[in-house]
């Protein structure tokens, strides 16, 4: 038998709620098959559009230029506005698409991106016009699937809420020891999702400079869930964060996860990092959250905290080296093309998606001590 | 049908290589199963103790007290030195337990450990003595495995190697660009596995410092693979970092990972955290590497590189504030017993081997370019 | 939290390759994605067509009069013709649907059929109009699957291959001890797919005699798969016989599987069940193929033989007793709409595309050991 | 990199509730690893000796001589004779071997055995010493896997019985409409496991006179569970027929899988086959159970019921034309050693134990509707 010329995909996670996530940025579409939904949940498709908006690009020059109304089709999986317990399908067809652009990063692969090991894993056929299947565009059916999760999860008062954490210095300020739902409205309503509005500022001001730069810039986003009961997660392998992160460096730029005080908490002693435990209402709780809702994988019943760092997008219109590989010789490029100075900030939504996904699937497992 | 009372555990990672870990600090044994090793590997095993010894705990005063031999015994999946290509089980009998030191525990949950959440899952069968399957103890047939691994590996010229990379505010300097198979072994024979012996200094000064308080305190650990062909991993949700932080957060006390800038490329713009491409002997290299050999979830052929940040121990000497759950009424707690002032040190061969089992594993697959 | 009202489903299978169905009978499309195929490989859609042709139903008197068309439209992971990496996605949408005659059968669930099954898992929400996500209709989607996997296969010298074996008490003859890839498409040139034309007569005989009676009938169907290596396979739980079984219950209605002399072997003795191995042209052969080339769950290189069971389709027009859910009451049952007195016939080429998806799936792995 | 010489075993199976077998035939011990097990089960072990002694060979002339005391000792997950939430490890110590018996097949791989297909798949480095991995050996710890979920699905009304249906000829009566449990402890009792102990008689003719031929025969097994709730199991390759299929078919020897009529039914027609709905207690129930307790893949409430074909052992005394593979050239082989003339009988409590053990892990999803 002659060698296999290529190589297996993986744009799934989940174990009782299967998502898979397909398409290429400028195919004809993209979208996602959620396998394992709870039947019968109604979906408000008004606010799960208001939740896909918050990602969607072309709003303001913070982000690229492409325009995209991201108005996913249902095929299957949903009836009456509820889901029937069959596989859900939403589609996402592409539009506004200049594929021309891209004609030359099939030779010249872009310092940062996936061109590269696209090219050496799939060889001359990868489809790679726009980031093909590695783009931010992807998030989009990504965040279809969470947006639905989201509603489910909210529906049984399991909330999850994301900030904008910082962009290259500029720093917001961190979660409340308990944020409550309003609070994550009250973040997602705004145009630059953070928690203090001056931090905002300076936030849009690095992202405009880099922007002014033909360049780009980093951040880090910080995401809560609540009323996650005690108990959920499984030791070692099967932990809350193990899954968490499985799924979250899924998301394109993701570089970096950490719950509670994460790499901060490496540089603390113990008498720092403990929670104490106390009493609150008859209740066990902690008197801080440097755990970040977790100890041993399995969640304490505080709130869930996690960051994610999200590197400063490939794509910049300043010339970089690279090399030709058809030629095989060195070669500079600039990178045409609309593109974001920064991602992180409309990765908020994707983080609080893909959140949402693996604790709904987590709690439907059911193996949390409480029920 | 009844509720289940009780849970799901997940002691278990792999995809064609898996790896099953059991036991109880203060049970009969602790154990490992490797299903999916290639057949015909010898296995040396006065290599294998070598590295072994290296997590061994008891050596000297940076450590705990709890002194263990850690000899496996293979019961299966070895015949003459090699594996037979069935699922190889070594077990570590345990001795040396001192359990009486741990009965307070099983009401007063210790703050930071998994005490509660145990209790929470598993109401009050779980055998928390020593940790139960949540101590550190759990690494030694974990490092049996990933020692296998990592010989199987180095047979085909692929090298894991790690150092601590910070305790405390101390660091240690980071990998070189090309770190090479000979800087590994130099590192592993040290007693204290650091790059920079300057760095060790202050870093045993720190581990002391809180050892004198009754305290603990917190490390990172930077790793590193060579050899890897480029191709490596799957987009999405299937790439070279989803799989290794989905096992590296199975390591007792890991709070984050990251990969090459990780959280600190959030800071940085796209023009410093990109690596320009460059031809080397006729081969496409990365001038630099930010990226830690992966983009886009597939390695680059650039040395792959990944920290993890190791939370102070959360046994410590100091009275704790925490509850009575037979009593609902808050409580002080001492901690007795044997504690490790530091854990991240002991932790450098542990995030070895998690990230050569994670690695064999992918390779088996095959899904790289290059073959 | 309250209880999850419902529920998990599971329309995927696959190790490294995945496939993931989706649909109902009369929503607005069915169809799959397959993630993990090899990039690169050309897809000949017209054979495609030709090979979904075979499952279509309305042709003739011996199916449903429903017509659909079915042809899949390709929403990702080809590009130009060819596998690009990304995972394939393709929708059928439906059409011909007539709704209105299942609207009875809510409330009184046809026996031998997942009306009932599907109402206690999903309460009032399971959209089973035309059989929603149970329908054979979903077969459509896999086999556009499989029938890229037999391409992909054929381009290595695999073949997969299968007829009709029986229709209740008619009988086809087996294949011989060496089927070819010529006698494959001979039979799925026929419009009855067995190899003894005489044999097709009774079949068709036994089909229209139970249409005649508003009843339907049973069959059996035969498959194998040529040019395996030796070698694939694991064994206990990772057999190729686990593997495909689990599949191939997947398809509706069938009952059984098994493998080689399969529940005949079960009477014979073992001189009469075991294949004596003889040197053919310098290799390892088996003088009979008892053991429908498999052993100890690992091909031996031989023909892989399996035949499954499919029961007589539920649907039928005689007048059955059932109950109403909504009165709780005895209720009797007319079942009106377009009916297939049997579907054994049109699941010969699904049989072929479940069989197809796992033998690449297993291939991928690459874990046979001759390479 | 060079080829991987060798690859992956899979001897493991379930979802949330993992079993991992371990061990070769002639190893230093066989075993296995349980891991997600509910927590607070009290084991019984006496009673689960009782089930492992059901399978135990050496007790009369039915079996193979080989005396085997199969006392299971725990390692891990159980405190106090409960599981106490940590993975099982049970370990049986292997005695009484007779290795030199075995020296021969290495060179000349027994015909029907997996001698050969090992050999490819592992090269020189298999251990087939007594059939190694592939041993029905290996089910002893199957059995202790599934012993101890009997125990826990007893507790919750949850029962699962089996007799040996066939042996040769020689046929068992079937399973009455609805088994109970007090049938299945009857059954268990009895030497020889049949229902109706006419059968018994004529069996056990059959099996010496094969044995007296220094030969093997086959046999059918048929096994039962009752008291499932309706809803359990997901449509298409998540449902039960499927999840006990790909697990029935671990158990050496199995080539054939059939739920309710199975291969019968496929020559019926639809009126003959369909179970009537009918109200019984004011509860939805089937008149007939042809469809063995599932529709569409999810179970209906009524017993689930299956069967399995045991193919006659292969090691027969009869002298058989095989391969030197040294000399690659025709060769006689009359095995020596102790074998079964029928393993059938001695598979009746593996078929309960891996029905017990999948069953366990689907309710422990919680995925039915009755919750």
């Amino acid at each position: 038998m002659s060698v296999w010329e290529v190589m297996s995909v993986s744009s799934e996670f989940g174990k009782l709620l299967r998502v898979s996530v397909f398409g290429q940025s400028h195919g004809k579409a993209i979208g996602v098959v959620v396998d394992g939904l709870p039947a019968g949940e109604e979906i408000d498709l008004e606010e799960l559009q208001g939740f896909l908006d918050r990602r969607r690009p072309g709003k303001d020059p913070l982000s690229t230029a492409r325009k995209e109304t991201d108005v996913p089709e249902f095929l299957s999986g949903l009836e009456d506005g509820r889901t029937c317990g069959a596989p859900l399908c939403a589609v996402i067809r592409n539009a506004d698409q200049h594929s021309q652009d891209y004609r030359e990063l099939r030779d010249k692969p872009r310092p940062g991106h996936a061109d590269y090991t696209a090219a050496v894993k799939w060889g001359g056929c990868a489809d790679m016009r726009g980031g093909g299947h590695f783009s931010g565009r992807l998030t989009a059916p990504l965040c279809v699937a969470g947006g639905v999760a989201k509603q489910i999860l909210a529906r049984r008062d399991v909330h999850v809420g994301a900030h904008l954490c910082s962009v290259g210095q500029a720093r917001d300020m961190l979660f409340p020891l308990h944020p409550t739902a309003e609070l994550f409205r009250s973040v997602a309503a705004k145009a630059f999702p953070v928690l203090n509005d001056h931090a905002a500022e300076a936030m849009q001001t690095a992202v405009l400079a880099a922007k002014q730069d033909q360049d780009s810039i980093g951040g880090t986003i910080e995401c809560a869930a609540i009323g996650l009961p005690a108990g959920l997660g499984e030791p070692m392998f099967g932990g809350v964060e193990n899954r968490l992160a499985a799924a979250l460096f899924g998301i394109p730029a993701v570089k970096g996860v950490e719950f509670g005080e994460g790499f901060h908490g490496a540089s603390l002693r113990g008498s720092q990092n403990n929670d104490a435990f106390v009493l609150e209402d008859g209740q066990v709780r902690a008197r801080t959250n440097h755990a970040g809702g977790i100890l041993g994988g399995i969640t304490t019943g505080m709130p869930l905290l996690l960051r994610v760092a999200v590197k400063p997008a490939p794509s910049i219109g300043k010339p970089q080296q690279t090399v030709s590989l058809s030629r095989m010789e060195p070669a500079e490029l600039t990178v045409h093309g609309r593109h974001d100075p920064c991602v992180a900030h409309r990765a908020v939504p994707v983080v609080e998606a893909v959140t949402a996904l693996v604790l709904l699937d987590m709690l439907m497992e059911g193996n949390h001590g409480t029920f």
